[in-house]
């Protein structure tokens, strides 16, 4: 609402500006030279000023207002006076025939990639014991209410049609925290695979669309510390390399021991989520700027961003931990303390589940979400080709993060009619991102069925016995297509198994009938070979099972 | 808009009339009797018709409007003045721990249990040579524009927040046609298992929700006739029988049969489609019942209708064609003759997919979409536990439809640039229904994992070696888990087991590790064996094989 205020008085304000008065205003000027220099001077003042108001304002607005068609106009919801929107110009109907702005369909080829992806990563959540559960894309609008922070206005609304006011999805675990409190789970170990849906801007190049699939795992309940966290790192490490993504390195930091850096290093408590989401910037800005933010606009002293900045520097393992534990002012930190204890217990079970050399202990990792309250993870892929451990990571190019989570305790409370906590930790993996660097990496054609064999005609006049054969094969579990025209060209039917990748044909020919057989032809060699038409099914079952 | 506008000028009528200025009326009325009778009656006689407008009005409300809450009162879009709305009072706010009306969260029994019946349906649709694509889950308003008729209102409109106009999808026929003219594909055989949204009063008793599943096949191309529809009907059988939900007949027809009889009876050309919907009725409705609608409502003769109902009560085989081939007022129409020809051959090709007893040509089928333009399908459960077949159809209750579909060969040209048509046939498989059916009928327990073996401790002290033998069992592709508890009770260990229906657990004991073995349990039977920890996972794998 703020925002769109903000837009009307902007629009108002930089027309009236700049468009008909501009050469007004120098009209006025020129008469005020003649009337006398202080008159000029007055009213330069007061045009600068005007346009210092605009260019604050037009701040805002770029910091409040969805960005509609990322080309940093903001786009009108209606169109100007005297120019119709084009979609409703007749001839002009063609430009109806799209996707939703930041949306794409998704063809036979991406669509066996993403299953294939998708498959990988379920068959580790499996293997982890989480059972899945779904939950609608729409929620009540209160549910999502203050949950994301200024992100919030990156929530898509949909219409008050006169019944509840609702809203998509914008993330798996607002959902899942209200599953857990609503229905009095007190324990669960659930995967979550759906698509969640962000107002932003669409950064297509970069694989950032609108609508994109989410998928997370959650371990919820009351249990020791580090046990769950662990596991989800074991999991994120295992997802990686089957899905085989290349070299990566998973970050682990912890809230406490954040917000007990804050306290050491004199930041005031009502200003550590602040400090949080200036640190959260580290992984893409230098951190000159994060401190000129921290100090000029989130108002923190210089001193006390310096002895931030001393800590946010540091990363490595275990010996980072005594290193901290050892730090005077950090000893007398209650929260510090606990949170380093839990980091050295995760670094621990890491080293049991041979993950040490894939984590790295991280204090630049803050994670923007406000929910946080313990361990926080986040899995970037290193580029190069470097086959170095962990401890080589800075020495790599960080292509970007493919997953990330951390626990929280004090979300589910929220949603549950006692107020009763059950506490979480999970990990959403950054399924669009491997999709998007797998299909880069694919080049070649994807398949896209899993048809075993084709049933085809040498010549005309064969429809009925290719319907008769296609049976068979349906009935005994095969997998089986044909041509849906009566009279194919053999060709074209042998050309279509090439395109489709499908292993091999059953060609039949009155002559070859009237013997009881048929040809079996194996597309890729080309090799043909007569079959009886009583065993051509086991011949083909054979053949197949021995190639799998 | 209409409907609307509607409610707003409804809206203020009655209040006008109702509320306040109800006193005024029966004391101007009073002031009447003294004035004149005359004067009397010529009120109550205005009084009376506006009564009749409100209540006319009302009626168009009733029929364009959704029904929000089911209970026959419009849902008001704001609260009434000084009744806050409940959710947003203080104290209230449970009230907001819900899912949207006509939505629900899936847990993971009845996830597990949509995924075996949605697995078991992929398995059909690969098995004939399918692809799957992805489509988003709004759509620009006005590519759903048009398509559905009355349930247009139906449609969830997303708000207006500066963008592009959007709605969610309704089904998933639209937006595959728009893919396929939009991508100019000019044949595809494609499945699409997706959630569509309708803004219907839910029947949640009856399994019918807001947010449910399609589950669609459907082949584009320009083929011969019947190729690609008969294999259609094919898979819906062989869906219905794999996922085992009892007796069932696919029903068949053809629009083109359907405006032929029309033709015949007498039927005006304009009124094809409306005449098709009463009859689509026929499922539902006793025919004496359509047959008012027809003549009262729709304004078909007398005679025409009378004719139509002959026609429309006869369903059979290959009999029925040859009946109607040779009707002296059907042979002179060609499209009649085209729609049984397609008939003909349609049954032709069901005999040789040895699924002729499984359909029935029956003319009282017409389905309520208005894009279909030659045969059409609808698959119904029959109750009881009848083993006969299709012929006995009437003496079986249906309970209700399971699929359905039919050729559509106009629709992908409105998404095309250059209005190029493209022929498609499909099916949608109810799987909501099935999944209701199912459920039903699952009674006990349902497997909501795949847990192999669980690593338990039998004393304390124990969580590192559990760590330690769980990286094993997971390094060598096992699926295994353990209690996120530093020192759990062996007894809470086995049930858990035993609830998650986990087949074995391994159980650590100092006393065995320190002999270099650990206790298999097998959970079902209780019995436990010692196993050397070098090879317990070579032994767990052979047991696992053996009992799949």
């Amino acid at each position: 609402m703020l925002a769109r205020q903000l837009l009307l008085g902007a629009g108002c304000s930089l027309r009236r500006f700049s468009s008909a008065s501009r050469g007004a205003v120098v009209v006025s000027t020129m008469q005020a030279i003649r009337a006398g220099e202080e008159d000029v001077r007055q009213r330069l003042a007061q045009i600068n000023e005007e346009v210092q108001k605009l260019l604050a304002l037009k701040e805002q607005l770029k910091q409040l207002t969805v960005d509609d068609d990322g080309s940093g106009e903001t786009a009108a919801a209606t169109p100007a006076p005297g120019k119709p929107a084009a979609a409703s110009e007749p001839g002009n109907r063609n430009l109806s025939l799209k996707t939703p702005k930041g949306t794409r369909d998704y063809g036979p080829e991406a669509m066996a990639l993403r299953q294939r992806v998708l498959d990988q990563v379920v068959r580790v959540f499996r293997r982890h014991g989480a059972e899945t559960i779904d939950t609608p894309v729409f929620e009540l609008k209160e549910v999502l209410t203050g949950k994301y922070g200024e992100d919030s206005k990156l929530i898509y609304d949909l219409k008050d049609q006169g019944g509840e006011i609702l809203a998509l999805r914008y993330d798996l675990t607002v959902p899942f925290a209200r599953y857990v409190g609503m229905g009095n789970v007190f324990n669960i170990k659930r995967y979550h695979i759906a698509k969640v849906y962000r107002r932003d801007n669409p950064q297509i190049t970069r694989g950032r669309y609108r609508e994109f699939y989410q998928c997370d795992f959650d371990i919820a309940g009351t249990y020791d510390p580090m046990l769950p966290d662990a596991e989800c790192v074991k999991v994120v490490c295992e997802i990686l390399a089957e899905v085989g993504v290349g070299d990566f390195v998973v970050k682990l930091n912890h809230r406490k021991l954040l917000d007990g850096i804050f306290e050491a290093c004199g930041v005031p408590a009502d200003k550590f989520r602040t400090a949080c989401s200036s640190v959260d910037k580290l992984d893409k800005t230098p951190w000159e700027e994060v401190r000129r933010e921290m100090v000029e606009e989130k108002g923190l002293s210089e001193e006390a961003v310096g002895r931030i900045g001393q800590f946010v520097t540091l990363h490595g393992g275990t010996e980072l931990i005594e290193r901290l534990a050892a730090d005077e002012t950090l000893r007398s930190i209650k929260v510090a303390m606990e949170g380093l204890e839990d980091m050295r217990l995760l670094l621990q079970y890491c080293e049991i589940f041979q993950v040490a050399d894939r984590v790295s202990f991280d204090l630049s990792l803050a994670r923007g979400l406000d929910y946080y309250t313990g361990v926080i993870y986040e899995a970037v892929l290193l580029g190069g080709g470097g086959a170095g451990g962990g401890s080589s990571a800075d020495e790599e190019i960080t292509v970007g993060s493919v997953a990330g989570g951390g626990r929280y305790d004090n979300l589910v409370g929220m949603f549950n009619p006692k107020r009763k906590q059950v506490p979480c930790v999970g990990v959403s993996i950054g399924v669009e991102r491997l999709f998007s660097i797998l299909e880069a990496r694919a080049g070649g054609k994807t398949r896209t069925n899993e048809t075993e064999v084709y049933v085809a005609s040498a010549h005309k006049g064969l429809h009925l016995k290719r319907l008769e054969i296609l049976n068979k094969l349906w009935s005994a579990g095969l997998k089986a297509e044909h041509s849906y025209k009566l009279n194919p060209k053999l060709l074209a039917q042998l050309q279509h198994c090439e395109e489709y990748q499908i292993p091999y044909a059953v060609i039949l020919g009155d002559g070859e009938l009237s013997r009881g057989v048929v040809k079996l032809r194996e597309i890729a060699t080309r090799k043909e070979e007569e079959v009886a038409l009583d065993t051509f099914i086991e011949e083909l079952r054979r053949r197949l099972l021995s190639a799998a």
